[in-house]
């Protein structure tokens, strides 16, 4: 039942919401007659949704990156090696003024690392260096275990309760469509070595943030205080978080051994890749698709975020091969350094004042590979109903309306602070942080029916906003938190 | 449906049974009467089936040597210290002469092990060491791969093939329930080492035999040939291979640097764990019940084989409790290292040849812990047919009858090849190569309740082979070849 009711059914809500729409949009909020997304807008776009469903670059771009460069972490020569790459082949594509813009970071490279329950049953563990921690002294670090099953318990625990211990919090990550759920845990890791130090403890450890039973450590950024210790951190993989916890509620102390090497690098470049697709009557008006081009060091990141350029990528190339061009011009941007504090994005926003006020509309795919379920805008909620042609042409692959609360992604998070409309192409995230983070963020996780998806999504979307007529300024609540990292 | 025709297919399978049996058994066999299983027999198994399905031992035994041992490699401290916790687990379940005996191997430990693919696209990749192997020069040995997509592609190669090269032989290991696909490319990873050698490659390399997607490799053992020179020999995790692979049809030379530093031991001791339920009348007759007490080191071998363990014991309890003795000896024996040459079962095997003729019947749980769904035999085909009462005891926890074809468990095959009946409750291992042998093996992947089948059909089958009557000789083809390991 389901396909066929997948089939007909965009096809019945397209021929009811033509009759309704304009009623609808006349009732509910009166938008000025510039806002209207023409007849000749919409064809165009539900023709690159098309297109797009019969073949595209994505899978190729991802492949490309992933096998050609691999790892690639902010900062390194990994990543200049990305930037290059990405340059050659938004140059094939047809981009124009591609360029690589150049910023400066504080580095931080991964060393070798190795863990172990020392006491009462000795076995070794898996862990991973957290971003950015220092390194325990050389030849290791031993400490007793202090355990929390989440974080709030940790945060209320008795003052004297981590004094010269290894703080671990055990929380686990759940699993939800929108990450909801990383949302929720993302400050345990983030937060944890700071709130640890102030406690006394010697080393921060949580449960991985991933939503897997894998014995993966899941890293990502931490972020230390000025003005307190500096502890090193790591991820445990969640089947030794368990094994911990078993030798725990046998009531004798548990002590942890550990041992990571990880260097602070100093000042560092890294490299943000920029490329164009030139309006014509409106050129020096952008909408701005994006990914970033970073990944972690632990895997080739095919999810995080080769699956973003790859995607943003292919809607730009449907677009190039059109006869016509776009009013606006798209501005594709892969992001350098993302994941340890999104400091390409605010180097770009910094670097380029002036182009901000001309930013129609933004958006970053960065949720992996799965298929895109809701749009979701951070518009003036006066234009919204001006969009009902392009969700009738994004019903056609099974994206819902969401509501005006967007963030636009990570990399949007600059952006969106200065007032830019950002919309959200919301992914099915469900098995994302599986992957995400992890060792096994590899290709073979990305299926590419779903990439076609998202590359309809993205390139019928990005045309509706680069043609239509009319401001989607100003925006509710500039400064909603960031979310996802 | 299905619920309810499994509810009810085992009650008028074993109503028609009920009726059928003997007439089938006088027309295809001419059983002597003392086979038969009394009603009496069938009903105890019956009970004890129904009690473990209520609960029992098996998931705290695997969760305690799991927890307290954690990974208990062959010849190593760990091993020595899983014994000891087995012994004194199986006294306090009420075993009798509960020890441990001891035997020689020759030692192997893992080492540091890294690898990274130099060119055309330097990375890292994932690879662990295969059992047995010898080290790679300190600091690495870096050359050229020779890909083979199968090892019948390898074998039949061009002798020129591989001299100076590293051989790597992408085939993938097929799911089955039976592990037929194991089965099938477990000689790509024993016979590949010499095998290269032989052609001048300087090292082999192969896709890891598990049936997963993970960036685990999946470590095992091999079989150098003497004469011939021993090559270090590793297991590249599935993506990685993929990722090879990838490299490898851009046209240019893929080049890989390894260093691995196991080391070989030399004489160790190894210990095979051995306890007794006293039989009754018929004492001096005995029916193993077996598993192994080693892992590979990656993981705490919850699967390989603490499920073994687990189940067994948990059987042997349910029949300590009961308030008969059984007639036969239950012999439960935990083997030594069985992952690298079964050479805990040789060992018991020759030390004791004067048991050999007394054991009744043998088996060994070792295929991790989904639920059996198959009673396979190798016993004289002229009793068969007295097994009618056994079959309709499984047939409700849905356990099929099988062929007479059963090899027994690994380490039956010296028991088997000295003509001793053994038995094979068949699990469903359609996930077991996704865990087996990798750091994966944990105990986050048994589910409680297939366990407690499991453990309904051992206690129940070790029931009536303890205490029927007869004699199960002579048995077809007692060389048959052994399949997994």
């Amino acid at each position: 039942m389901k396909p066929y009711a997948s089939r007909i059914a965009p096809l019945l809500l397209s021929a009811a919401m033509a009759l309704a729409t304009p009623v609808l949009a006349q009732q509910s909020a009166p938008t000025p007659p510039a806002m209207a997304i023409s007849a000749e807008i919409e064809a165009t776009a539900a023709a690159l949704r098309d297109r797009a469903l019969q073949g595209n670059i994505a899978f190729k771009f991802i492949e490309g990156v992933t096998t050609e460069v691999g790892p690639r972490l902010g900062g390194t020569p990994a990543e200049k090696k990305a930037a290059e790459w990405s340059v050659a082949q938004l140059k094939a594509l047809g981009f124009q003024d591609v360029r690589i813009e150049e910023f400066q970071i504080d580095g931080w490279v991964r060393g070798a690392e190795s863990a172990s329950v020392t006491a009462p049953f000795p076995q070794a563990i898996t862990i991973t260096s957290l971003g950015g921690s220092v390194a325990t002294p050389k030849g290791g670090l031993e400490a007793e275990v202090a355990l929390f099953k989440t974080y709030d318990d940790f945060l209320r625990a008795p003052a004297d309760c981590c004094k010269g211990k290894i703080v671990l919090v055990t929380q686990r990550t759940v699993k939800a469509q929108d990450g909801a759920g990383y949302s929720a845990t993302v400050r345990n890791r983030s937060s944890g070595p700071a709130e640890a130090a102030k406690r006394g403890a010697v080393a921060y450890m949580l449960r991985s943030l991933g939503t897997h039973s894998h014995r993966f450590p899941h890293t990502g950024a931490i972020r230390y205080e000025a003005g307190v210790p500096r502890v090193p951190s790591a991820a445990v993989s969640p089947p030794d978080v368990e094994q911990i916890e078993r030798m725990a509620a046998r009531g004798q102390p548990v002590r942890i051994k550990f041992d990571i090497q990880p260097r602070l690098a100093g000042p560092s470049t890294s490299y943000t890749v920029v490329g164009d697709i030139k309006g014509t009557d409106k050129a020096d008006e952008y909408v701005i698709i994006s990914a970033h081009l970073d990944s972690w060091d632990l895997a080739t990141g095919a999810l995080d975020d080769a699956a973003g350029m790859g995607i943003t990528a292919a809607a730009g190339k449907l677009i190039l091969d059109l006869p016509q061009k776009p009013r606006r011009t798209i501005r594709i941007i892969f992001f350098g350094t993302e994941e340890t504090a999104l400091q390409g994005a605010y180097a770009y926003a910094k670097a380029h004042p002036d182009l901000l006020p001309k930013v129609f509309a933004g958006s970053e795919s960065d949720f992996g590979a799965g298929p895109v379920y809701q749009f979701l805008t951070r518009f003036n909620p006066a234009v919204l109903p001006a969009f009902a042609p392009l969700r009738r042409v994004l019903a056609h692959v099974n994206v819902g309306p969401g509501p005006n609360t967007a963030l636009g992604g990570p990399d949007m998070t600059p952006f969106r602070e200065a007032g830019v409309p950002v919309f959200t192409l919301q992914q099915d995230g469900r098995d994302y942080f599986d992957y995400h983070h992890t060792p096994d963020d590899t290709l073979d996780k990305i299926d590419p029916k779903n990439l076609d998806q998202n590359v309809a999504a993205w390139a019928a979307t990005t045309w509706v906003l680069a043609n239509m007529d009319g401001e989607l300024r100003p925006i509710p609540d500039p400064a909603a938190p960031r979310r996802l990292q």
